[in-house]
């Protein structure tokens, strides 16, 4: 018998919050946001920013100028402490962008924060591999 | 009366894993990383690395290239739950490269653990602002 863990639950949220970015809808993504702060983003070269509705924002300027956004997530790892998890992983990232098809390598780390008793997420850290 | 909570803990611990990386000695580095398993790192453009020795040796590669790394470390902040603490900062970061001196600014986001009392990092993602 399989058995849903913790870890799998949190694996689950990581999977669940690309599907919202790739939706490339705000208010699907805000549902996957920890609810109570902090919440923060680090997007691939840019600084970080700080605070729920910021976030929201940034993901939406870069939907506004994403045609398409398709991942394929390589090696996710999830590491639980209590109600903390942060997840390891690398995104090949498919993007049409002012009409132009890129492919990138992206190394992230997400933060997952158990909030009456889902996973949302706190913190995303992308980088582009060079 | 100021006292010296976990929080301060914390910062001091982000604090110390600065001044590791300055003094470009692995030895000094790996005292204050994790004792164990996950320990991780993502310097800026680079892939992620796991494992512990990994990480030492990847720190030992940029330091064998740096002369030089003095860090100014912009609002750091830490958030805490349990043996689990993550800390966001900027790095104002100046380095001599083959003879080069180099600038430049870090989005950083540090996942430290508290390992028999003594905080330790356990993941550092280094991304550079464009």
């Amino acid at each position: 018998m399989t058995t849903f863990n913790d870890q799998d639950a949190v694996l689950f949220a990581n999977a669940a919050f690309y599907r919202a970015v790739e939706s490339l809808n705000g208010d699907l993504l805000e549902e996957i946001l920890a609810r109570h702060e902090p919440v923060r983003v680090v997007h691939p070269g840019w600084p970080l920013i700080s605070g729920r509705a910021n976030v929201k924002a940034s993901w939406e300027r870069i939907f506004d100028n994403a045609g398409v956004m398709q991942f394929t997530i390589v090696d996710p790892e999830a590491h639980l402490d209590g109600d903390f998890a942060w997840v390891t992983c690398t995104e090949k990232l498919t993007s049409v962008q002012s009409g132009r098809v890129v492919e990138g390598l992206v190394a992230t780390t997400n933060l997952f924060r158990r909030e009456n008793g889902d996973w949302r997420i706190a913190h995303h850290h992308g980088s582009p591999v060079m």
